[in-house]
């Protein structure tokens, strides 16, 4: 049932991707004048996002170059005839050229001693049989050479040193998820969605054909950086399975990796067969792989970012949790999900009930149980005498805090006594669910801001519980 | 199994609550001076939300009065010491008064031949034995003499009218969703919620302790209102399930019925008891009921607006449909999400390729099936030839359309094409995906203005497309 997972390179130590991702200085190769141009959009991103790599802890501003034939000076960057009149030895070279002369230009690049590129161009492997001699030979010139991503992509974002090596038109929020991405299309519209929706990015990687790096090598890379926290992967198939898998095993005992996986139905698959020519395997199988080796497998893109985004700042969860409301029936949807997903409500004992109506600023008519409903008129005082009772019981390992939206309440001020509560019990994590829009706006900044994830949907915020529960097995078992 | 459903009433006509839902005329029963009060926020609401209602056809500004004895002007209404001062007969009288002088205040309205009421106030049933015994007086006084919506509910919105008669801080977009809700914290955090996620609504609904009217009742007046295309319902428990069963079956013959019923599992039916009281019933005998009557069945808040949102505004779909995208990837997840839910994508066949192929728009690289990826640089003219030639086969009854961001796109041309196809093939629904935040706003402003449904996920089309082939196979059984 594994065969698809046969390993086809022996065992190796990890590539040193460190200068790709945190280059010091960086070519263009294919720089243009002409706004409609790949190779003018990927320069602008590049200076207008700020390059500022981190070099031995300190951070001066990064240099670029610019290769074109036919310019001195392009968007104010110094232009060269060729790489080799480039002076000294960029850490990565951007290609942006027709395809047909990448081999030759890269045979340059190797001479001059760079040792990373990015190549966004289309027109290999994807494209016909001649493409894929066309990849076929660029392969062999690289091997052991160059660390190459691409071809066919978007190229690579770290947000940590303002690095835009894509043609992307703008940078996600600086973050902790990393993203490794076999669909360039998805990685741009997902940019643009960080953006709105407050995702934070460590590193994006668009890694098109793959031609020389994989997803496994990109796993292994963010693996070691201490920037990300949380790893996410869209994959259509994997090329070499045991590779992935034993990268995998290892990347998962210290960081989550969650993967959204194209092809699970026939539909799928044969969509994808037309889309990048991977074999897309059997689903069951990567599902089967995936879990042996702790991937948490998602169905949706939203589902991918939500799980990181609680994963990346909240501490594993042990199955047992509270969930505190000002409204009833957001307590009982909530409670509702958590069922369904296996996620545990501890049963509030009469001493803690004994606490909570000692501090005499519970309602008459409040729950009494776990969903704790506060009632409508909570104030922001109420939400802290409860919720400090409730994380303080040995056998609350966590909470869902929900709230929504009343006359009198007060988002922000809300969110402040859910971080002030955080800070308190670190090791416990809570998820929070501001249900509302425009008002609670102000609120749901607040939170994000000081890493305590919120949802829309009480279901979004049972599966993100589930998730730090499900991360705890994984780290005791 | 169906117990429950027992019917407690006898069958009778349906009552006439047009000038409840559509008042002339308003008085607001407590009306306040005082900012933090109920009384303030309900008349802010009413006159700053415009109260314009429609009589024979004809709109004119509404009348609203305020009663308050210690005031003879409030936010610049006139007010009366008590109701039996307000001049004429008001069609609709708010209650925002404490509980226990709301039955001799009741009796003055009869007296005065007041026949709607919405009593805001809380402290009846949900309120312990003595709030019990509150609403058996009320309701014997009421009677068959005042139609009456609550108590313990936020009240009632009808944007068509712009009247607020609800403490719900703001009016959500105008639109043809209804929504009834049993938890009024829910519907003041979804009119939020619609602000920003453009879900426009007819009439909302909260009813609280459903002392007197219903569930079925407001369900059999929405499936009435010409403005309602699509009935939302958010349940805890229905106390005569007989009738709410024959009167969903006959409203589903004209107007999709989608319902989320909170209360699904134990943890969920133990909340409930805490919160309203009702009696929660097995949801397999609540699913299997309404599936019975034609009513959809949804898991999430949001899924409940999403499915609603498609099913308002684009027509049922047979089974079959087309997937057009300009990413791969964001085809690949939609296929997959169409195929777990049933949803078939038809074959493209060899006619249908030529006339592709005939237009001269297409990319070398096509996917030459469905679905159809247009490839990254697809203009809107390419999207506009393939989604005509795509929509005119008769073998595709619908489609979703995907956007990615890449350089060359352009979100609001992108959306005018799908806008103008849509209205040369009305029978057949659209259903967009446009990935992305910032950069895709104004296309999605677009084509939801043009009542084209757009999702940030591709399982959410799914979804929806679904619920249209769900609709389509429903009428026609």
């Amino acid at each position: 049932m594994l065969g698809y997972f046969q390993e086809n390179k022996r065992i190796k130590m990890p590539r040193d991707l460190r200068r790709l991702f945190n280059p010091r200085s960086v070519v263009v190769i294919g720089a243009s004048r002409n706004p409609g141009a790949v190779g003018y959009g990927v320069l602008k991103g590049l200076h207008t996002g700020g390059f500022f790599p981190c070099v031995h802890g300190k951070p001066f501003p990064g240099k670029i170059y610019a290769v074109n034939p036919k310019a001195t000076n392009i968007q104010g960057i110094r232009s060269y005839p060729s790489i080799n009149q480039v002076p000294g030895k960029p850490d990565l070279a951007i290609f942006c050229i027709p395809a047909k002369i990448i081999p030759m230009v890269m045979q340059d690049c190797i001479k001059k001693g760079i040792k990373n590129a990015i190549i966004i161009s289309a027109g290999f492997a994807e494209f016909g049989e001649q493409g894929k001699h066309l990849q076929a030979e660029l392969k062999r010139i690289i091997k052991g050479k160059v660390n190459v991503v691409g071809p066919n992509c978007l190229g690579v974002i770290n947000t940590h040193s303002k690095m835009n090596a894509s043609f992307g038109p703008t940078m996600p929020p600086v973050g902790h998820i990393g993203f490794i991405t076999q669909s360039g299309a998805l990685a741009d519209s997902i940019i643009d969605w960080s953006v709105t929706e407050r995702y934070g990015f460590s590193t994006l990687i668009s890694f098109g054909n793959g031609m020389d790096l994989d997803a496994a090598d990109y796993l292994e890379y963010l693996g070691r950086d201490p920037k990300t926290k949380a790893i996410t992967i869209y994959l259509e198939g994997i090329s070499d399975g045991r590779k992935f898998m034993r990268i995998a095993k290892q990347v998962t005992k210290r960081k989550p990796v969650i993967v959204i996986k194209a092809g699970r139905t026939e539909s799928g698959q044969k969509a994808i067969s037309s889309h990048t020519g991977s074999l897309a395997g059997s689903y069951k199988t990567y599902e089967a792989a995936f879990k042996q080796c702790g991937v948490i497998v998602v169905d949706t893109v939203e589902e991918l970012f939500d799980t990181a985004k609680a994963l990346s700042h909240q501490p594993p969860c042990k199955n047992g949790i509270a969930i505190i409301t000002n409204g009833g029936g957001a307590g009982v949807l909530t409670a509702d999900n958590c069922d369904v997903l296996g996620v545990k409500l501890t049963e509030f004992d009469e001493l803690m009930l004994k606490r909570l109506d000692k501090t005499q600023k519970m309602h008459p008519a409040y729950s009494r149980r776990n969903p704790l409903d506060l009632v409508g008129d909570a104030l922001p005082e109420r939400y802290e005498a409860a919720l400090d009772i409730v994380m303080s019981n040995k056998d609350v390992h966590g909470a869902i805090v929900l709230q929504t939206l009343q006359t009198m309440t007060d988002t922000v001020a809300d969110a402040k006594i859910v971080t002030k509560i955080h800070k308190k019990y670190p090791r416990k994590p809570i998820i929070c669910v501001y249900m509302g829009g425009k008002f609670s706006a102000a609120g749901v900044e607040f939170l994000e801001e000081h890493n305590i994830p919120d949802y829309n949907d009480p279901r979004k915020a049972a599966l993100a519980m589930k998730a730090l529960i499900d991360r705890w097995e994984l780290l005791r078992s």
